[in-house]
């Protein structure tokens, strides 16, 4: 299986959408078969689900619900899009995966790391992306750069800055836990540095994958 | 806390709807204050996930899914409407609980006993039903009741024979390991009979209350 699987993650407004086309765009000049995805989401059911989770008047909902939809969905997405994606040997990209879990679900919203990981063990047996970007931006930054897009904010967008904070300090612990499979992306830079760093991972990517090939 | 909580279990076409329906009517009439709810569902966020389970159209979804969403509407559910209702003392009264989820996304579908346990054991932390009556039919009978009603079947409806055998079974045999807090009811009889019998565990649950009140 020579698909690789990376991940995009970060707060709001720290360049993910921009950056993933990026990723996009380079894997197509590469001629690298792939997909594009995003949680929570990525199927039919999963954007059912996302529909259910992103609802900004289910303020009711409760931290053990959030939780159990977001592992529903990404059940459905790893079965249903990603695992048959990668066996085709196509490398796969998602805005999203279970690091934002333990961001938003563990750290912001208070539920155990210790069950998180139970259900991550039972839904992915293992499976882990290949490489995470984290896309790191103060808090106060990525909040105006949404804020000056406008438009309608969804149940997560909702939250104080004190949430988000929680999310990127659970963002960036993780990644000094395991420094081989993220890269943490300065996202105050240039976006041309940004992705200077970017290009070089995915072809260290590349060639480590031709290199077992 | 002198709340009850009454489940009502079986296949379809056993006759949980009219027997729920005279429960309500039974307490009433004792001047007992209660709610009637259903799973999945039973609360607005509840609701929406029970539309994307039951969706028919929703052929590709993954076992694991279909359970992670049933415990995700039952934590709603529990938080929000049932524990609520019975610390205000009134009974309450569910159209299906987390028996139906050992039966039909256990025994029916093969996600293993020990981890719906595990799941049920952290949303619900030991919680359980005071009452649960099984509507207990041949599958035959039932499926032929159902479809003289018409109407469109949903996504668990459109299984066969086979898949509600082992639902029925499976609850006949949860009842066999605690019959303290089943009653299985032959719903081959007449309605009458049925219905004494379903008193005759109301009045005892009733009684049992005054005693410890």
């Amino acid at each position: 299986m020579s698909g690789q699987f990376i991940t995009l993650e970060g707060t709001e407004g720290a360049g993910k959408s921009t950056n993933l086309e990026f990723i996009k765009e380079w894997l197509t000049s590469q001629g690298i078969e792939h997909i594009v995805t995003r949680e929570p989401g990525g199927t039919e059911i999963g954007e059912a689900i996302r529909a259910v989770l992103l609802n900004k008047d289910y303020t009711a909902m409760q931290a053990e619900t959030e939780l159990l939809l977001m592992f529903a969905a990404r059940a459905q997405h790893l079965q249903e899009k990603i695992l048959p994606a990668l066996q085709q040997g196509k490398w796969v990209v998602s805005d999203r995966f279970t690091d934002a879990t333990y961001a938003y679900q563990g750290a912001a919203r208070g539920m155990s790391f210790e069950r998180i990981a139970e259900i991550e063990h039972w839904v992915q047996q293992g499976f882990q992306p290949n490489t995470t970007f984290i896309f790191d931006l103060p808090i106060e930054i990525g909040m105006a750069r949404v804020a000056s897009r406008g438009g309608e904010t969804d149940r997560f967008e909702q939250e104080k800055q004190d949430f988000f904070e929680k999310v990127r300090a659970s963002y960036l612990q993780r990644a000094s836990l395991a420094p081989q499979r993220y890269r943490v992306l300065d996202a105050s830079q240039s976006l041309q540095k940004v992705q200077q760093d970017i290009v070089a991972r995915l072809q260290a990517m590349q060639q480590a994958v031709e290199k077992t090939a």
